[in-house]
């Protein structure tokens, strides 16, 4: 087993197209030996956002920080902040933004396929 | 998609033997349509502690708050605190504490079966 800090996961620019301001911690995945579901912890800077987009696999997410939106395919936005958890099921379109003035801060939880 | 506060969420005292002063809340499961995994939150007060056991199955944990140890089979306490992880594998004997003064609180990401 093991215990650490997020601080002590490197933090990557996330580059896909439709991203900006955020980057993405794996804290758990499959390289430390986790056998079905990874853990990453994201941040959105002020104005920032993850792409509006769709896939196969859910998301569960839980907010540990700032003011964010979870967008839907209608443009709808379901408020997040501080405690607040979301899921999105596979293939429902979805983004997250920030809508705040600090750091927007989620865990995000997938499937390992 | 949903979108709430863990508020919402109705915590049960966890009954299991081997706990003590340990409630739970299953924020996302199968019954909002979670087909992989479920996250639970878990709040430990002073002095309480889950059983000490292991499982065919993994945990994945983010600490929300508090001070809070992991222990192994060997009775080593892996220190846990706000914005640790945690990653306890299939079949290794297991169990959190709390260690401080106040609520120890975590997420708790477990497969469905």
């Amino acid at each position: 087993m093991i215990a650490k800090s997020e601080k002590d996961v490197k933090a990557d620019e996330v580059s896909e197209e439709g991203a900006s301001n955020v980057t993405i911690q794996w804290l758990i995945d499959s390289k430390i030996g986790a056998p079905n579901f990874a853990m990453r912890r994201f941040v959105v800077g002020k104005g920032g956002y993850t792409p509006l987009h769709k896939h196969d696999w859910e998301h569960e997410v839980f907010v540990l920080g700032g003011e964010g939106a979870l967008v839907d395919e209608n443009g709808n936005e379901l408020p997040l902040k501080k405690d607040y958890f979301a899921f999105v099921p596979p293939n429902e379109i979805h983004q997250f933004k920030n809508v705040g003035d600090e750091d927007f801060i989620f865990l995000c939880i997938i499937p390992i396929k």
